[in-house]
């Protein structure tokens, strides 16, 4: 940002009241055009339905909207050629269509602008854009649950240790685990189809913030661009940016769903766990230690999570307080947004792409559920079998894995005899329980790790997968 | 929290395989009883749904059943009376419970932990918390709308100054101005309503992890409960805080949408806007100005806003990272929760009060409304309709603005032949154009702020705001 | 919080200028008495500095001022004594103590608060709070750093895997590792003494805002309340929160340093690293596994980082764009400063209990440290000492860590004439190079793990510890 | 971020021991050179600092270390030509650094990265980067503080209301008003310098994480390059990201600052408080409403506090539970710092800009200062100084203002028989007190707004601010 960037520029199209020009450092300041020359195909897309309705409305002559329409398409195409650039002096995408169109085709270029106000036109045009990009988001998501779901269906069956506290608690298998993840997603994609509905309205129409006294016709806009809504009052409509702090929010709560995964592939790539082999493809070396395999695509995605959080809280604060109805602190909305998509877009693909590439390492991850009493609450649900009140159930055990401990033995290791030194219930039966295999078939509660129950759960989480609508 | 507060206790519960006492100072900081209490009525709830099914299912012979029934029913009935107190010792409130439940009925209290864990009984109590405030608060929400909706009918008819960049842009009508707060409220309920069904879903069953060998029957908690949902995986269960985090967003929405109401109430009540009087009963005074009368309750309801997004910000950060399933770190779910409750509550209920009681100063409004060339749009638009393009209309008023300012004029003062002089286009009906009232009456677009279209929407809004349900 | 707690009472001492009494529910949403009771001691420690200044400059009779000296004396024991209970009708605790002044010794008790205003004088109490406070804190971290130079001390030497990316890297000495967090503490300490510095400044004498017509004397109530500075500016003084804001950053950078030590001894504890064992008494069990033992404290602390950050948050977004001077919003300050406080001394205490009874496991860590070519980077630091680049020397190293890879094998397993088939500069002296003890001793450069470094810095960093200042 | 835009690619510098290729979307989601070519210069000095030692240690032969000088200041010369491009391929600038100058020297550039890490490279340039830009954002801030003190010099004597609560409180100057916010922006500097001095400590030399087995000087890297701490723990070094926190903290209380400065000049610059007139070169217009001049500079300013608070809490965010010790979740700690830093310069600079071209509007000031009974605590304090208790002072008066409230007139307007129907005590000096200067002057206790005091504090306060040193 360097005032020598900024070239001598004419009047401003507002300035018509002002004795002074803008000073040069103000210009870069507040101008937009650096980002928000993003939502230049929305902003054409917006207008030639605008123009059209001015047009039908008898607002605008039929010929001089025929050569308006004409100015926007073309520079509807030199943006589709790549041939575009955006001085900053042009301030915000919409003084540069204006400007652009006016050198097309002269003064008339300044009929489009009637009935409208750039307080109505920007929030359309981050409304448009931002209806694109979750519809895109939801389909990239989408694939990675299918990703995921065909790892569990694949290695479903694979025995690894189920976790609280990060310490051993009960064996689980991996379609089980994975299913945590998929329920997570399908939350997501629930928020996201929320936050849609309520982008999904337009504000056209509202114009500077009163309405405006052109004789428009909103509902034929509407259906142009494809809104199931028109924002029923003029003033809330240009102030409006909840739907920016919805969308960061659902963005946010799937980044911390994101980043809980990547810890445990960090946790899982590392030798102490050594649960997975992330493939060379998806990791980086180091610069000075030649034997490094870092799992930077997780760590990156974890790290990531603060960027996404901070613009949810960033857009938040800059809403807090502020009196109706539009104020220029809005157009800090837009970066946020912009980059909050195109994270979530690029951590919603690597992570296919990880997931697609993953090799897991059944013996370590069996033997690892092996290890560490495990099945000491089946131990326990059998003395309540057996009679027990579960909390002296739980007691009983609590010594038995204290005994154990002590020796450095697993329960499997203890015999019968030891068993019934610590209760007189116990019997030859116990064995069945202490058994991985058939203890994981018995946790056979709906929703729970028994194959037989993780079957039907990926059945049903497929027909969810494949059902998700996207024509919102 | 000094370490005296603790007596010396007997062994925890879940103690069988610890040879050492917790530390005094341990057991202060990771108890939850001290705030968790309040989820006991839910407890209870939760633990009589689970405990006749458990008898349903022959889990827990019906005799046996029937005792603990009514021990349950015993400290319910203490708590309705307010005769708890609970000692920090207690860890939490399930704890609590057991530990109650069997100095009255004995160790076969210790039969109700079958099948389940803290950590899906926890997850059930504050789900069963959270969907009755949200019923609360949204009750609450209505009330606040219909009172806003009252004042708009009766004086909706107000004029004011429309602001943008909080300098005067266009005349509006007080309803069309507060239809703007009815519609953020309108979000609110959706998001709420939202929110509520993700939280209307069956944890318990989920047990510790992983599901349980016992041969539950969730769907008959679930209608006991009235659940919607059963929670389809049980390691997703246990450790999906979502639902938490979804609340405390649409609350911080809530909460920036009454910050801004909030600004707006204590502007118009200071004597440079003086366009309300606030109730005395909703002011308070300086202990050392004797004049003072000040609007704390506005005030302090901004101030809240950030306490609401502290406790979101608080919440994504604690679950950033947490690899499945349940974590310590979890027990901080609980406090913001509660403490968001209540503030809302609190806000809403204020908010209700001080709009019953406000007095509005029509004359100060609508002069205020008449100053400031408020009207200039309609001149361009009047110039537009002659034929002009906007842009160029738009220069033309801003030369007239321009000329008026430096002679301290309005537009209304200006002759014809003065406007004449800066388009020639200018003739006798250009009266009509800068009278506030019809000015105002053109501005008839679909939710502009005409009185006829004003009329329309708080007629739209009335059945929008009745048909609101509860029963969600 | 519900209307009925609240007892009528009598008109307000502000009250002169109102006509209605304020509402119940207002009563209680704006009252600050229920927590800022914990000011009471500040306050009439301020109080009593006053009044010696008051008496002093003949502001206020000598006997008069010796009436209410014994009457704020006689509330100063009642508190000591635990027997105050506080109303909530009493608003804060600034009307408290006069209120109950006034109980006392009559209406001369008004003559207390001449030349201050509650702007001025809660400012002042904050800030007698947080010196003492920090003080405290500032005192606990240190105990908490001995606690850890000492381990550092005793089991320094200690071998283990430093790790990047969660992935061996290099070997470290323990005493290394802890030298790292002890760094971390070290500028704690130093960011809460410049707090402190900022803390330390009188507000009191700034009155409601724009000083006083008495003839106060600033600077004997600064010496008699132990002040540094004395706030040059009124306007400034009652509405600055900036030491609020400092203090909550400062904390939430130490949470920072206390959730990565958390995340390390929760990683360590689990069967996976087995690197240590927490002592049963800062763990807890489970209620349904009887086998678990949990780091229930690190992963407390680990989640109380969102509380504080929160905390912080909510803070800066409460302060956010509020005009000059006092303003009702600024009621929010002492909550989140009352928690943190607590939550930071709690964790303090925890840590250092903590890290006085853990067991490191000195072969289980060890042998980590041999597995999984940690000594790589030496390996290619000795072809660099050779002669070849050391980009060269990484390439090569990393072939032959392939290599060894795909065989399973560990560098120190590879014979000289296989190193030979990768570069013909290696010679015999490779071994030295690979194996644990010297590679480490040979990282002598400044800040290094080598032992002589770590021993040199461990006596730098006791030096430092000691030497630190609490009467700041 | 689209595939195509990188080239197929040599084989990475560190992948010796990889088999796979990295896939394209990673080379691009994990490159950070796209932002971090700004550290370039930085590299650059750090890699020439580090190079001569180096070379004066001997570890690179004095030839071969001229050869990369020469290479490395080539380089540095294209930078200063803007004669370089980053392709996304090179990773980072690190790696960016290294292949350039390997095209121009060959393989010996591998020779400077002898006895250092990317781990302990970049904390390094992020460091030396920083602390160039503290220096110039302290810089900027002092001219900004000059300029609001020479507006306190030339028009600190103008009277205008001061508020509590956004309510006319008690009658102020304006040297006073401003001298608040030069107390805010010296507390400001003083927590950038301690910022500073963090900054300013060697990491190099702390390599991947272990310290290095060559025998470098850490001591002649630190001089040459101004540090004046060399950092003690190698582990420590590079991870430590205390220093970025840190200055996002202050920057985000320097933002508050700033938007609480730029609210009062929104509000001031309204037609309702009418205070200034901001210079039309430092606002903008409306596309549509022909008479608006908006503030669009101080709004814009007041929007980016959420920015730079959404930045701090990223970085609190992504530094939560890392082990130790570098992660690659580091690499989010330069975009939050660029941008904030980016910001901060703008936002400083417009408001000296601003500043030094604001008109007050010194009538309309006095007149509002002289409405709204501003000097009832004026007349409170009388009644004390006559013998009355404040308490019962401040009820007469109230009482006072509610009989002049309800008669719509002012306190001056009241006769003394009038008041004396109050209070017997009220004497003909009363006059005295209801005057707008001589109350001000009244005002006289330290700090206060007397214009003798604040003469004084402004003779003050610009010793402070020349003294103000940034050779830190």
């Amino acid at each position: 940002m360097k005032p020598s960037t900024i070239k001598k520029k004419d009047k401003k199209l507002w300035a018509g009241r002002f004795s002074e020009a803008t000073d040069p450092l103000v210009d870069i300041f507040t101008n937009s055009i650096s980002f928000d020359y993003r939502l230049l195909p929305y902003d054409l897309m917006g207008s030639l339905a605008h123009l059209n309705m001015l047009a039908r409305q008898r607002i605008i002559p039929g010929p001089e909207a025929k050569r308006i329409r004409s100015g926007l398409l073309e520079i509807q195409k030199e943006w589709n050629q790549g041939k575009l650039t955006f001085p900053l002096e042009d301030e915000d995408v919409h003084m540069f269509v204006e400007k652009r169109l006016r050198k097309k085709i002269g003064p008339i270029a300044g009929k489009l602008h009637t009935a409208r106000s750039r307080n109505d036109q920007v929030a359309l045009d981050l409304r448009l854009y931002l209806r694109d990009q979750i519809r895109d988001l939801k389909m990239e998501l989408q694939s990675l649950q299918k990703t995921i779901l065909e790892t569990a269906k694949n290695q479903g069956h694979l025995v690894l240790p189920g976790y609280t506290h990060l310490q051993r608690a009960q064996p689980v298998i991996l379609g089980h685990h994975l299913l945590a993840y998929l329920e997570m997603f399908s939350r997501d994609q629930e928020r996201l189809s929320e936050v849609f509905r309520r982008v999904n309205s337009l504000p056209l129409g509202s114009a500077a913030l009163a309405g405006t006294s052109f004789p428009i016709d909103r509902t034929q806009v509407a259906q142009a661009l494809g809104f199931s809504q028109i924002s029923p009052n003029s003033m809330d409509a240009v102030s409006d940016r909840d739907f920016v702090i919805e969308f960061l929010s659902a963005a946010s709560i799937l980044m911390m769903h994101y980043s809980r995964m990547s810890e445990e592939l960090i946790l899982w790539s590392g030798l102490e766990f050594d649960f997975v082999e992330i493939s060379d493809a998806f990791c980086t070396g180091s610069s000075i230690m030649p034997q490094k395999k870092n799992p930077d695509v997780p760590e990156l995605i974890r790290g990531k999570t603060g960027r996404v959080y901070g613009h949810l809280l960033g857009m938040l604060t800059t809403m807090k307080a502020l009196p109706l109805t539009y104020n220029k602190d809005l157009q800090e909305d837009k970066e946020p947004v912009f980059d909050t998509v195109e994270t979530l877009l690029n951590c919603t693909r690597l992570l296919s792409g990880l997931w697609s590439n993953i090799r897991f390492k059944a013996e370590v991850m069996e033997k690892a559920a092996e290890t560490g009493y495990l099945l000491a609450t089946d131990l326990a649900d059998y003395l309540v079998k057996k009679g027990l009140d579960f909390r002296t159930a739980h007691q009983v055990v609590g010594t038995i894995v204290a005994y154990a401990l002590e020796r450095n033995l697993e329960l499997r290791d203890l015999s019968l005899a030891t068993l019934k030194t610590f209760h007189s219930v116990f019997k030859a039966d116990v064995n069945t329980v202490l058994n991985l295999a058939s203890a994981m078939s018995q946790r056979n509660s709906q929703g729970g790790t028994a194959p037989q129950q993780v079957k039907k759960a990926i059945r049903e989480m497929e027909m969810r997968i494949c059902s998700l609508q996207f024509d919102l």
